[in-house]
């Protein structure tokens, strides 16, 4: 393979691919350039380190949602309606992360332990599009004026309903009652950001 | 020691002071006979499997919690303020229990991921104290009426609040803003259930 053809979006393709095969504890950048047929010289020159790679391979996987919910926090239409499409777009996307590929998801959740500052600014860029959604429901009088401003709201929004998004309750998604239980959170948060 | 002075309790203080010793992989019921200075029959007597001993020291544990809050939810007062205070202090408990014995709390992770029985009559006593307080907000013309009953929407302000009081949550309970944080989700849950 040409070196011209190496782009970090094939490296992080063939990373995630590796990471599935061996698992987060033994998957090398040695292993991945084999998978692309390339020196680890490489992959080097497009991530300086092991470190760097496992960071921006998380943020793809990551980011991969908050570019899904994207449209959904643009709008137009009700601001309530919104919310409740982009929590509930969420919600699926997660669970289908979890139950479609559970050892992936895992690996994944290892990844995530070792990148706080990857999972901070991925929680800003979700809580920065609920914020545009509250600001908007603001705007057209379906909510009411937040006394602490719009990130601190939407925050309080993403926090309330953690139990259906952080991969650490993911063990719970498969429960039964679990959808009862994610309407009767949203229809109180609703009730608490409504005018 | 004779065993007439051999009752549940002191098995499960021995139990949990085993736990504590060898943590949760090798504590055996010999150990716990032992450290009582009585046979393992005299134990068995008591609780008749390994797993219903571990099961016991486990509800006990999770229990604490629920008689330390009951007089919150009695009342008399207003509901947002008992609610509050309710809220604040199952948190504080829960911080207190994480950061005051970590090794300890870890074994009791272990021992919660076994026991799905008991967790789930644990958090039933907790919702039935939410949901009394509630009602009485409700009586007093303070919260709304729950479009799904007193249960239910006690449960949703449960759910709401898991990031503060879950132990699954309890790295995060020492970050800089986690009372910001709560305080934020604790006025938008009391928004939606005002009248």
């Amino acid at each position: 393979m040409s070196t011209e053809a190496l782009t970090p979006d094939r490296i992080l393709e063939a990373t995630e691919e590796v990471l599935r095969r061996y698992g987060p504890g033994k998957a090398t950048v040695v292993d991945v350039a084999r998978a692309l047929g390339v020196s680890h010289g490489s992959v080097y020159r497009h991530f300086r380190t092991k470190a760097a790679l496992r960071e921006a391979v998380t943020e793809r996987w990551l980011e991969q949602a908050v570019t899904e919910l994207a449209p959904l926090a643009e709008g137009p239409g009700p601001a309530a309606e919104r919310l409740t499409t982009w929590l509930s777009a969420l919600f699926a996307a997660k669970r289908r992360k979890a139950g479609g590929d559970p050892e992936l998801f895992a690996t994944y959740e290892v990844l995530i332990g070792e990148s706080s500052a990857v999972v901070a600014e991925h929680v800003d860029h979700l809580v920065g599009q609920l914020a545009r959604i509250i600001e908007d429901g603001h705007r057209q009088g379906e909510f009411a004026a937040p006394e602490t401003g719009f990130t601190m709201i939407a925050r309080a929004v993403f926090d309330a309903t953690d139990r259906f998004h952080d991969p650490v309750h993911a063990a719970e998604w498969s429960a039964p009652d679990i959808d009862d239980a994610f309407a009767a959170v949203l229809a109180l948060v609703l009730r608490g950001l409504r005018a």
